[in-house]
């Protein structure tokens, strides 16, 4: 089974970035923990503060892997272009987000990718990517029933 | 460790109702799973349509549990008084829906309880809730440490 | 046949409240005379001011009744939790109201309802509620043909 | 008695266009049903795709028939011309719609003529017409007493 | 000097309709005391309720007329087309309204003309006209010099 | 003379809940001193987290007291059918609300109810309830001249 | 028979401020003109730029002239206190523009005062004030009949 | 093969009007450069400036020729009434503009048709048509294989 | 103690404006009625019509006096600067209103100041004013324990 | 001749992506039969899925090609950059879009770019392409003569 | 050379007002500084809280001097007037703010005035004012060559 | 000292690109004057069309220089990924352009950026870089103190 992570602006900067909002841990120190919890997946990683890379990354992830998880970023709530792509793809899109959005600036409230992919979560910190690959081998087992 | 599990209007027809968009499953056959996989964790659930009670009950959950998992139906997205409720409460409330409310009728699209709440899960059927249980689990832990 | 009428806010009022443009005669009144016009039908009736007992009588009408007519009053405009319960429901809503709502207030122009019900009467005061049984019928005999 | 019926633009093609929407009857076919079943009521019919020319008839019905039954069609959502002349007329009009406007696009939920009109009935088929006719009945028998 | 006073949808009641809000005299008393009041012009006078020919009227009296008066009445709010007629011929137009259309509904607050007219009077009863025929005049009377 | 208190959601937490908002005092406590400071006065009092059962409670209070002290919590914003319960009753209704609403959340600053009451009292904490006894006092007194 | 003519901001440099939009004429020499026009009536003139000094001249000749021309300039659309003023008065105001608001920036297209004057006359470049004083003396002449 | 095509309001003064924005030949003129250029081809040609004229004609073309192409002209951006006509009706609609609309007036940028059209071309000035001709053609063609 | 009570634009005319509205009492009266119910207190005050006057007032007041009655009248709803002032002052300022704004038009229902006030007395006739008094007396007393 | 064609995000999936709405024919085949219909054209071709990309394209074929086909894909609808591009290059630009956007969700209604583009071509599939290369081989004979 | 300086409201306090915002240095103070500065340069100054009197100083500012550097406070969002001033006048203005106006309330984001003139200069400190006498002083050396 | 000057999309056209509003000067001449005029300050120089490269240069620049002067081009107004990356920095960043967008297109108003940047300079031509610098230099010194 293959999971591929796909982070999207400024989220290189995690540990450092404002770490009351995000925290103070490193995204490739919480891959890691991530790999020893689900020893049985694959994890692919992708990040990118280009819009159109993560599209790339989407598409090529959209028909090699079991699920993407996808935190865009700012990109989550301007861009057309990144939910055309994961509408285009077969595999299922978990979006995620590290801070709770909705306590957050008004622009942040909405997003316009959502509505394309299999559900979002929200708010737990870096748990939430924990949450995703939760949902996305409870959908994986049901799939296979 | 108690966990207490509310959910609002038309949540009783569960397995009936539109079975497309929430699933065939009652509710309770899915609450007797849920406890079964964690034996650890007492679970406590109330159900109301009306907006008041599940006040009530948040009030009361809010003050006597670890945390709270809400699915607020359909006053999710107009009741400034559940919002209030969370707000008033010292226990972390995790929003949950069963389906994508992303991608349904544009009034679903915006909650009012997102920005008072710890956290969203939605779209992910009724193994929102399991997911919930994580986050829930998962910020305990965390505030031990 | 049976057929079941729900009033919801301050209909329990009528021939109290601002008569002018509700009028002077008390629902209960009204009733017997429908009853009498229509002696073939079985009339049920509930008036609830809690919107939440509105939902709980829309679900039990919903699966015994052969149509409901409902006048939902100011719940018409904010209620997402009604509008869930109808959908949810097999048996088909007449929404009425007494007073002709688009010639007042801009709030009470838009209703939340109308899309999942089968139809719209409003603005013949008490006789919407007669209209809305003649709808009804004639749309009972058609599924019989 | 005297009941004008006027029918707004495309309705000419009824029973050709669109059937799911607005079924396969022609309406000359259920007007001919319709004063079978009330011989003691004269009917007039006019049907236009000319918005001024529904406003001639409007003018003209409305100093001279007990009551105007109008279907506007697409005119009911732009026309303040229409609404005027409604405004204008001393005799009762009842608004009526075929299907449920309000179960459509949004720029069907908005009536610029609901609020001059006497009431609205919507959502019933060809059935809406009968309803209507109930409706000016009922309302003339009122204002004789 | 020749000018075209072209009155749209409703009008052609003036004297029967609403007499508090249009005044109780018909337009064609009034324009034989203004064609009294005005010797050395000549009036031509177009009514219709139709919009397609008010703009057949506004083409033909925009390239033989010295100025057009317009009260376009309902469809002063609406329509896009009599503004590019407007636009599209050389003689002057001047939008009266007999009413204070800015004390009166929202929706009559906005008008499509005035952006392409060369001015507006509205507000004083059939003196409306009266004064655009001054303005007329006084246009006239400059351009000359 | 007889004044009726009614208290809506979550006001029935007031000294537990967020206390830097609402102060850390309990209603009961606070009605019992103004008990004290209005011997002449009979309070009743009536809290409830079920917007139906306020409505019940405005309706039976409307025509049995000489004034009602309405705070009605977050219904305040959202609820149309409490605004109906108040226009359908004699007695004058004064809004009350214990935090300054329009210097907290937006949708906080727009209120359905105060068109519909007599006048707002809001922002001066609990004193806002003696200060809204003052105002039916005084209410009374003009009155009764 | 007096009239009272106030010229609200930046009025005082007509002539000198954007000829190509307000033309070349000052307005001392056009109410020179205006005056000899009209022998039988009495000008008073008043111009501030400041908001507050409009209404107090609004306040003084309300109550001492038989109609003021009123060209509110950048307050038109911003002013609810002139607005007031306007109603607070038993003299007709006719509200002038000397541009065609209309046809200039959006926010000009809007006016908080139209609703309370008698009428508007705007795009006629000062000859707006010639139609003004027609307006008014029309309106006296019918009101003494 | 028959292709019929439609002019609305306005669209009869071409070449007379704005010459600027809408080129300085007459359509007549151009009709008969695409007869010679596509001698395979009939070609029908109705111009009216009433909206229901056009409908009337849309409803003809549609059920008798091939493909209709339709510049409505001004109510193209308020026209539900044609909207409701194309969408009757089985043949093709193909929408054009002869001015980039969107390069214009923001009320201009909605087009009410484009959604119920198979598509849009705009702002080629007259060879908008050709396109449109060239657009029907093929789809003809793909249609027969 | 010293209270300073500002009205603005047009409250000079009290008793004489829109009785029906405002009262029939001017304000000099109702000032000598207050200063006797409250001898222990001293008040000053200043009307004006001209916004600047009254920051300058409220400047001066700001740092001279235990608290500011303010009713600024139509200002209230459009000018950002007096929130500025009474931002920039350390004593309470109360918003009062002698109307209930929110039952008027739709522009009056905003205020730019209520967020910056201590609190918001609006409806109750001129005894919004000794409200207010009281309001101030009260928020004192509780700052002196 | 040398005419450059630029395709946005997600094209290079043509063919794979959503075949209902794009169809199921890859753009190389696509372009193929293109060049073989136009011989005497040279056609460069440019994709990506990075805004900045098509951005630089657009700046090199902006200078160097007889007029550019661009389906910005879903920056058409977001990009304030692409836009400015357009503008700043001598080359016209022809906007094409495969499906019809009008007829899809509301967020692609409108474009950022039609207003600075020649003209726009939507919903004829692939064919939109050559109907854009007719258009600018008319638009360049034109300049021609 | 001669600079004017105008600023409007509330500016009277600097120093004193919200020092975290504003900063603790009065403008006095500062204007010496900056004479110092640039001792070739005249420097005028005025400020005021009335908004007619800032309209006064920009007209007369406007016609005397070789640049204004204007501060207009809370008018800078609300003010048609000023803006009219600043376009009446030659003389460039440079609007300045002392605080990231953007960073604070939503309605401090846009301003009236920025579209009519040079430039703004916002948010640093009272050091915006130098920048806007470079700014000047630039614009002026390059209308010399 | 170090600065970073960052250009967004199609400034690298500067002196090409619509001279009328950008002026003819090449970015690379400007910045050597600039360096000229600053022998003490080390300027780091980066151009990119694509938003995400920004977004790496943002944060390479944020960690190593003293300040970054930005221009984001039309990224300005649709960017929040951009604004993340100001947010997630220490050094201080000033928002520059070279037009006035105030007086350009509405689209144009509105900056994502501002609010997170120390402040904005717009309108003064390629000279806003210089008084970027300035301000940099001046922020500096005052933190030194």
């Amino acid at each position: 089974m293959m999971i591929y992570i796909i982070n999207g602006p400024n989220l290189n900067l995690l540990g450092l970035r404002e770490p009351a909002v995000y925290g103070g841990v490193a995204f490739s120190d919480y891959l890691n923990r991530l790999k020893e919890a689900y020893p049985g997946i694959g994890f692919d990683y992708f990040q990118s503060n280009v819009e159109g890379e993560l599209i790339n990354a989407i598409q090529e992830a959209g028909f090699s892997s079991d699920g993407i998880i996808l935190n865009a970023g700012g990109y989550t709530h301007t861009s057309v272009a990144i939910r055309d792509a994961i509408k285009a793809i077969p595999a299922p899109v978990v979006e995620v987000h590290i801070s709770n959005v909705h306590a957050r600036e008004a622009f942040r409230h909405q997003s316009l990718l959502s509505a394309v992919c299999l559900g979002v979560i929200a708010g737990f910190g870096l748990d939430s990517y924990r949450l995703a690959v939760e949902a996305i081998l409870s959908v994986k087992k049901e799939g296979e029933r």
